[in-house]
């Protein structure tokens, strides 16, 4: 197992100290729950969002936490939920005095703590809602989830819910903002390689030197399609086809897009791929709004391949999605 | 070869299509040439920064390209330095009037060519001068280098000198400062896999399961020792170790501290390995000015392992290295 790590069962505890370490003026870490919280919470009459799931897909989320995005992150063991508790804990150090909203991606255990750990932060006079984030297109129901998975998409509502609690917009209009994104936003990935958790110290599934998996999730869940790795333009071909073939009609819509690393794509590949997603949308008459996101916003620990997300944005979502924030993804001077 | 790309011999031009086609407001791109150019350049008055060298370090170097850092880059194909007619074009694009400087990596192609396009920029009117970055403290002379190679340390030149040109500083100024900036900054690599350049569709070279290389260069020239990989504190150490033990002296300074991926080693692991290096440094009484640089900043493609760069700054460096800039490597919201 190559890695740059210490006792794999400490990579989580030793990421978020060293996070911590790095960018203390953005957050604090709660070492006892792995909970990465904004530095100035709780901030006073705001809806405080709350977002997390397993680690190993940094930057996601302690990355996204600071002002304008997340209020807190609960950090699981790498591709492992968070526990109830864990977001109890980030909801009360949150809390505002305005409501606690949860973004969750649908995955079975993350649903089911978000609602547990909502159930009790209510007992304790805390009001809370949340979203699940069901964007990939790729497969109905899947190893670990129900429906559709969650995946990069809710980079967006993090963002965009995140701009609306900072401006003012109440627990119900956050609420309300958060499913119109989740409606509106698409996304769909592809793998080359496996990856290995450190603690089970094996790849979570073989793949062959020249093959890749079209749908493939971002713990490895089985795609659509195992097969011979085509040229970047006919990978791209696939995932926007799938996306635009959806039931979200993007035609003559400005959109949000992201072309998502997984971890082990270098950013020569990601632009390769960007250039391809740009031309097949100005042929489809599509526009993008601002600028691409392209990065590694969502990983699979050190996975090669990547995904790509089209979010259908209105006026609202627009202003909130290019709103000023100030989190430690990305960050480079 | 697992990359997501099209035809091996066009991956340096499609990267580039793709980066213009994200970041047009921030850059254009000249395709004859494979330059990324500041997208208001020439601007005028104004001493312009030029680096470039090999492909395959991305964000290095376009992704340094806007407003206080660099005004052009010239990229050559993967791991060959760009040639002196691409050097001229980029020179002749950016100059505005007040000479034009050369940030080059210290490897023999990348000066020899730099040199002559200095000359040839000289005939046609337009001052030029340049420094010659050699940050890597792990061998003297090396595959493709006499002296020391020049590395991740370059990105604290660009960064310094592209913001006192833009606050006016001139050509004799930047030159001074640059040279100031190499003598004080030092790095050390390590990595734990090879990587594939396209072209060729081979590692650069073999190394196995169970070992890494301590010093490797980015372009896999050989390190200091192979070894069977140890645990990420004991690696830091190893690095810093040779560090500090240089001839710049840290005791008692505030640094500039970068740790930076090689391309292929997730943010989780880069977190893990600053953690160690925050302690080090404050066991060690050396102060880390503003924020660390923890990320991807100057990679071998898919290549995993990461190196660690301190700079010991002045008050003149401090200003530069946090005044703001607008470039698309990082750039997340």
């Amino acid at each position: 197992m190559k890695k740059v790590i210490n006792a794999p069962e400490n990579v989580v505890s030793e990421m978020l100290s060293g996070m911590e370490k790095a960018h203390g003026d953005i957050i604090r870490v709660v070492a006892e729950h792995n909970l990465v919280v904004r530095a100035d919470a709780p901030v006073s009459g705001k809806v405080a969002l709350v977002s997390g799931g397993g680690s190993g897909h940094e930057p996601t989320h302690g990355g996204y936490v600071g002002a304008g995005m997340l209020d807190a992150a609960c950090a699981g063991s790498v591709f492992t939920s968070p526990t109830p508790d864990q977001m109890l804990e980030a909801t009360k150090a949150v809390d505002g005095g305005a409501g606690v909203f949860y973004v969750v991606k649908n995955y079975t255990g993350d649903v089911l703590n978000f609602e547990m750990a909502g159930e009790l932060a209510e007992a304790e006079g805390i009001q809370t809602d949340y979203v699940v984030v069901n964007d990939d297109v790729a497969v109905e129901d899947s190893t670990y989830t129900s429906g559709r998975r969650g995946i990069a998409g809710t980079i967006f509502v993090h963002k965009i819910c995140g701009a609306a609690a900072d401006d003012g917009k109440d627990l119900s209009g956050i609420k309300e903002l958060a499913e119109r994104v989740n409606a509106n936003v698409r996304t769909m990935g592809m793998s080359l390689t496996s990856c290995i958790p450190p603690e089970a110290g094996e790849p979570i599934f073989e793949i062959a030197d020249d093959e890749m998996e079209i749908g493939m999730g971002i713990h490895g869940e089985p795609g659509i399609e195992r097969k011979k790795i085509e040229p970047a333009n006919e990978i791209v071909d696939q995932l926007l086809g799938k996306i635009l073939s959806d039931n979200v009609d993007f035609s003559g819509s400005e959109v949000a897009v992201m072309v998502n690393g997984l971890g082990g794509t270098p950013p020569m590949e990601l632009y390769i791929a960007y250039s391809h997603v740009a031309d097949v949308l100005e042929r489809e008459g599509i526009t993008v709004y601002g600028r691409p996101y392209v990065g590694d916003y969502m990983t699979s620990l050190e996975m090669a391949g990547f995904s790509v997300t089209l979010l259908k944005l209105d006026e609202e979502m627009k202003g909130y999605l290019t709103a000023p924030c100030k989190v430690a993804a990305g960050r480079p001077f």
